[in-house]
């Protein structure tokens, strides 16, 4: 067997960000909880300098999906937890961090496999369309690597409470306000706007904590530049408005 | 259509080891050239002060492969390069270096998936037994996610260049003392040291640019506490010995 090591001592490792995230999610309420759930989100990984040469991702094009290795900026001052209550479980049952995806890790980083959708070159401003990415506006990006077929899709692999994809809970219907703003919002952001909000609210973003309280309140998530607002009814969630102010 | 942020700065990002590798690799010539290829392969995994607490790893045991964010320590004093040259074109070719999984990378992170075979807990040493991992012995982890399958198992993903798995390219067989020392460097390890070694050499380690080279020449590669060596002959690849010194 092998030994495991001793107690070492490693010397700081400091990293910079390669990259920069835009993102429709302004704020950590209401991001899916997993990449790939919400397929009509567009998010845009603009490299930074000196990472900035055409030269970087030259082959890229070559893969369908990549990885994104980034830090969770949002949370990442407010440290590490040895246990946390992972969503899927209800928020009820404590489970170590390295069990869970939770942000609040001992290094904040983030792992993501988003769609390519294409690579955008103009002079030094080099960007990569991502498609079904689950990264909060402003995210830093410390690395980009190519999915993997061979190596990375495991369909064997077994994941116990997490074996399945979460179901999609809530119906979601859109006032007449909100319909109407929807396709004002689509011209403006070439974005399926009404089947953008309905994959994100049919997750259903609230803490679990408060999925069984009574309905009525009014919740918001802000979102491209203006804010969703829904509520819960006894058929399920209704988009009230999408208010720009 | 989401602009591209501007220019910003980023104060640096520190992160600290969260635990540290046991391998057979004791060199990066010779580790297979990505996680899976070499089933035989056992590493540990364990975790460093503060993470050392049986908290952190709680409910782990339910997943069957985890995610391995690493440093490559072995190399991260070299720096990144914008274009690299992969194995699996022959070396011939230059990619950027974000359409590759190399070394040589902005920010030296590495990403590996592994089988969870065991989790250890003696006291405050915590291990997790990996197989099929790619990753050099010291290897400073940075973070353990637990593998998705529904979230990260992409099968229908295209990879163009490296759409499939690297074939086993060499026959491998064994000199009689080469197989003597297999049996006993087998009971030492609790490994099935010729399957091992097999797998090992069946990818043919040495670089591209020199797989059209005469045979005759000796290699030889660190592993566990001996070096492994072996030539090339017409039929293959013949293991010479396995030599403690």
């Amino acid at each position: 067997m092998l030994e495991p090591k001793p107690e070492i001592t490693y010397s700081d490792l400091i990293f910079n960000p390669i990259g920069i995230i835009s993102s429709p999610y302004k704020e950590k309420f209401g991001i899916p909880r997993q990449p790939g759930l919400v397929t009509e989100a567009q998010a845009t990984l603009t490299l930074l300098p000196p990472y900035n040469q055409p030269e970087t991702v030259r082959g890229l094009e070559q893969f369908s999906h990549v990885w994104v290795i980034f830090v969770f900026h949002a949370t990442h001052d407010q440290g590490w937890k040895p246990t946390v209550r992972p969503p899927r479980l209800g928020g009820n049952a404590r489970l170590g961090v390295f069990a869970t995806r939770s942000t609040f890790r001992p290094n904040p980083l983030g792992l993501s496999v988003a769609k390519l959708s294409a690579i955008q070159v103009q002079g030094r401003t080099i960007s990569l369309v991502l498609t079904g990415a689950d990264l909060l506006d402003g995210t830093p990006v410390l690395d980009i690597k190519p999915y993997l077929p061979y190596a990375d899709a495991l369909s064997q692999a077994s994941a116990g409470f997490a074996q399945e994809t979460p179901p999609a809970m809530q119906a979601v219907s859109f006032s007449a306000l909100a319909s109407a703003q929807c396709e004002q919002q689509q011209a403006r952001w070439q974005t399926n706007m009404r089947r953008l909000v309905e994959q994100i609210l049919s997750q259903d973003p609230r803490p679990s904590y408060q999925q069984g309280q009574p309905q009525g309140r009014v919740y918001a998530m802000r979102l491209y530049d203006f804010d969703l607002r829904w509520h819960y009814t006894p058929a399920g969630i209704e988009v009230l408005e999408l208010s720009s102010n």
